[in-house]
């Protein structure tokens, strides 16, 4: 594969699906009121109902970010505070949207392996979060990440543990699914199932980092949450007023079982190149590998190795490489890379 | 024309252009880095920069609400206020996103004829805005809707004057340029003179009225003001991850100026509108038709005719239509909306 | 009254009246609990809801500025929309707080008389509001300044009706009551019947203008809005931690009618001022005077010769004056400014 | 001491001292300009001068959460984050007033000992920070509790080691200075030493819990923060209309040095008791008590006994009590804690 790019930075910097671009040229006829008054965007409505057996209302936004803190702002007062794992990506990686979407709303940090949560954690933290004291953050929303930023899955008892646990303390419960369709995948389980049945009110379904262009979604099974959310997404620009190339977008998507099937790829590639990293001394896995990333621990020298190389990926620490398999990652690169670690850890054991 | 759908409700009801969706098909191979950090989007720094003669910071984001808000974000401080029309887009039409994304700056309206801003007012409002007075929110940005919101262009020595006035008073000025091609159609100008070398900071550059899917960009003329935007704008979340597919559209509109030729479609087609209206006895233009926006004073029940017609379009007033010309409105529904008018007008005066 | 000053600034230029600084005296010993857990502002509660022949919930605060700004954040979704008048002072006087506070919502000024709003142009308002439409700031609550910002006082079936036209449309109902006390006394009524038997639901309840030092409050006359108000207030750093200080102040303001007795006089100077005033030529009340405030409109030359004897007052505009009277403004004050009138206004007829 | 009040809760339980009282007083007669144009603010900004040896802006605010919110939300922008100690009043105890008064800025929790930041900790939170990746909130202010939340004195070098690291990192600097008179008198240094000589920009002076009623003030050190300063606390309801009486009672506080005696004997009272404490077996001081409070480490049969002998104190854990020791802390409550120590560890110990 000389010369080829061998790319494992991120799900985001993978291409389109074809059929998802097609259904872009497929949407491009005729006029089409805008705003979502269009009817891609009122069959999405019913599909995204059909595939979570529950009447919901899906937003359609340009950003995971913005499905993320729109999600939470809808559940949260501005006085809240959100529980959090210290991986989550509204922690790390957004900028406090959050915090900003929310009017001052807070992130409060809970421990857990992998990116989860720990339920004892989450209770502990709960139980000390003085409710009712004013001059603390009142606890308003819990944020589950499916998969986790680590490339953990949370089984379907762990959701509902957690969702239990949200109910109990008068939390709604937020799923940051940026990789739900990686995660339903590992799990073979009805949406349903790992959503509202498990105590889910509202989640981001992410579309992009699966083979979208530029389109992932707020689905709120919560009737209540809907009307203001209206409004706050509006003055947060994120009504699309030609809407209806989203909504193209994550209808192709979702019927007929595309998201999934990407989904699969990518997860199976993480799979296969977990099992290669196994067999290779002196790397290790630092997180399960359950959805489309790994965490590779090597020495730094390894890593250095891998970069003179020219593959592509992130470093999370000097002895720590994160790498991500997109949709469309190409047999080939999975061989490329697998190929280097041996050479990398080859000639360090020289 | 029967049966045809005959659409003169927004251009933002209109098709993508087959360069633009052409051009998102192109951008879809192999991996590109996200957030920006890809090639097409550091093509379209560079295009921008030499459509408007001057280094220019480009950032695509998904609508022109946001493009709005976040430029204004970034000139106003919380406690500021922003100086519009009466009929200014971020008045009437987007929730407040300005007065959220600012953290509560406050919009001062500012009289003027066809939502356009008249400079004596806008002098005067200055002068009394209490510069200074802790008790006052401070003045900070003049917005200039180009085309305006009720079909109008400012000249380019009107826009010349408010900008010179801004500047004596230390006010940031904004252009919303939602309609930013039709009126550079209209006055035949460089882009150049109607922007920075008039006085404009920041603008917001429309694409997705103009052929595109979903994507407008702020694009900002004073080095200072880009950096606390990349934040704002992250958390706002309008980074979009693969923002390849934004830059791609924004590319094909101003490559080989698509985007002129697509204004262009739509302005002849209001002139020829204008034209024939101002020929029918009982109609009356309530606004220079200068840009592709007609709005149409003619009785109640001739209004109500068209609608019965089934002709597609947007009343203000009982007594006041708004018809928008899309770049891709076809002859006939030009035609067809004429005939109707002669129909029902005549009627009436049956 | 040589030499002596003759201040018609403010009420806020008063000093606070000896019962209400023996107050002060009177709470100093001992320990208390901070933040509001302390005997006097337990009974602060009860005797407020005495007064007012209600179960209310007050909270003190520092100004009058944070009672408006929080009590309408109490009212409004951030993107909500507040109704008031044009001379309202959370718009004129306010530095935006409300919109600030809410997180982010709109003031819509609506035309009336002297600093009243018309019930007319509110019903008118609100009709054109857009309720429902995402585009749109949606209406939240009305703003009354009770007396007005031009020393009006609305009378008691006027904010009946006000009243009414809320409740119909769903707003809330704040109402300003910086100088509450000057239109209870000028009423002649019962608390209750300008408040919550109005449709008011939640007070300014002002005490800093009227002899007090630094305390004002916010009655919340519906339970359902005091827990949110709770974490807001906090926030905000308007929970004092010394509170009995402030209760005690206005415990001493209400306790045993000291309130409308300093009201009574403020208002009673402002009425001979009046009389004076009318029987002077070329002089003209712009504004009832039915409080402790005139508005009047004079030569410019006359009340530049004002401000060159010494009077202290604010102009408006060069040829409009507004004199307050403080609680404590004395009578050689009252006759120094007739006086001085007499003079200006018989010079400019010599 | 049998039936009297023994209240170690919180300084701010505690009375005004008689002479800030007096100054209210004094400060009662004739008129004052409203919003700080008045003679004692004028004075309060000269003495607060040379008291700090360096030109200041004082503003005069009414509690010490407004002071801390309000000096952050001044040197940080709202997408900025503040680092502080985990113990650090802004971040337990404050509703997140910081994140709302900043428009979203975020609170970065560093190790340290004792409510102290660690300078190695701090040095590797900011290196770890993201800076200049827009998905990160941006490094933008420090705050540095003195005397901490624990009770404990950072030494003059160690503020030092921390403002070099700050500035280092383009970090403002803000001293949460609530016991900052606790902290002067423990380490017998001038004021100017502690805070601009040592980097700080921003101090919030506490003196509503030493002495005073309700008043706090913020500091600044640095000029150009002013001007933005002035309009945030504006539209925070933070400027008190009859300023006067908070500038009073900070004079009477800093002249003649009423403030370092009031803190003298509230730091005398706890080291008295610390002493006490020391020489009891199953006691332990779990913090050095160089200010006026103490945390004490016993078996919650101890505390609980305290409890029931109507001893007022908080705990912070079962086993984990705290002892704050007011201004006006009588020598019988000092010696009647130290007393029910004995008896209830003394029981426990038979």
């Amino acid at each position: 594969m000389s010369g080829s790019i061998v790319d494992f930075r991120s799900d985001n910097t993978g291409a389109a699906a074809p059929e998802i671009l097609a259904a872009l040229a497929a949407a491009n006829h005729g006029t089409a009121a805008g705003y979502g008054d269009d009817p891609l965007t009122e069959r999405l409505q019913e599909r995204m109902g059909e595939l979570f057996e529950h009447k919901v209302h899906v937003f359609p936004v340009a950003t995971g970010t913005a499905a993320n803190a729109l999600a939470l702002a809808g559940v949260t007062p501005s006085w809240g505070s959100i529980y959090c794992s210290r991986e989550a990506h509204i922690e790390t990686s957004e900028c406090n949207a959050a915090g900003f979407m929310s009017g001052g709303a807070k992130l409060h940090l809970v421990a857990g392996e992998h990116g989860r949560i720990d339920p004892a954690a989450l209770e502990e933290a709960l139980e000390n979060a003085g409710k009712g004291l004013a001059h603390r953050s009142q606890p308003a929303a819990l944020n589950i990440v499916q998969a986790t930023d680590r490339g953990a899955v949370y089984r379907l008892d762990e959701v509902r543990e957690l969702g239990a646990i949200a109910r109990l303390h008068g939390l709604h419960v937020h799923m940051d699914g940026a990789r739900f369709a990686n995660a339903v995948t590992h799990l073979r389980c009805a949406p349903a199932e790992l959503t509202w049945k498990a105590g889910v009110d509202i989640l981001s379904f992410g579309a992009t980092k699966n083979g979208g262009l530029t389109a992932d979604a707020i689905v709120v099974f919560k009737e209540e949450l809907v009307e203001p959310l209206r409004y706050q997404i509006r003055r947060a620009g994120h009504v699309l007023s030609k809407m209806r190339f989203a909504s193209a977008q994550l209808l192709a998507a979702i019927e007929g079982g595309l998201w999934l099937e990407l989904a699969g790829r990518a997860n199976e590639a993480a799979a296969r190149l977990a099992t290669g990293i196994e067999a290779l001394p002196g790397l290790r896995l630092a997180a399960p590998v359950e959805a489309n990333m790994l965490f590779v621990e090597a020495a730094p020298e390894v890593l250095d190795g891998l970069e003179a190389e020219g593959i592509l990926f992130f470093r999370r620490r000097r002895d720590l490489a994160r790498f991500v398999c997109r949709w469309d990652v190409a047999g080939e690169e999975v061989e490329a890379l697998l190929a280097a670690l041996r050479r990398q850890t080859g000639r360090r054991a020289a």
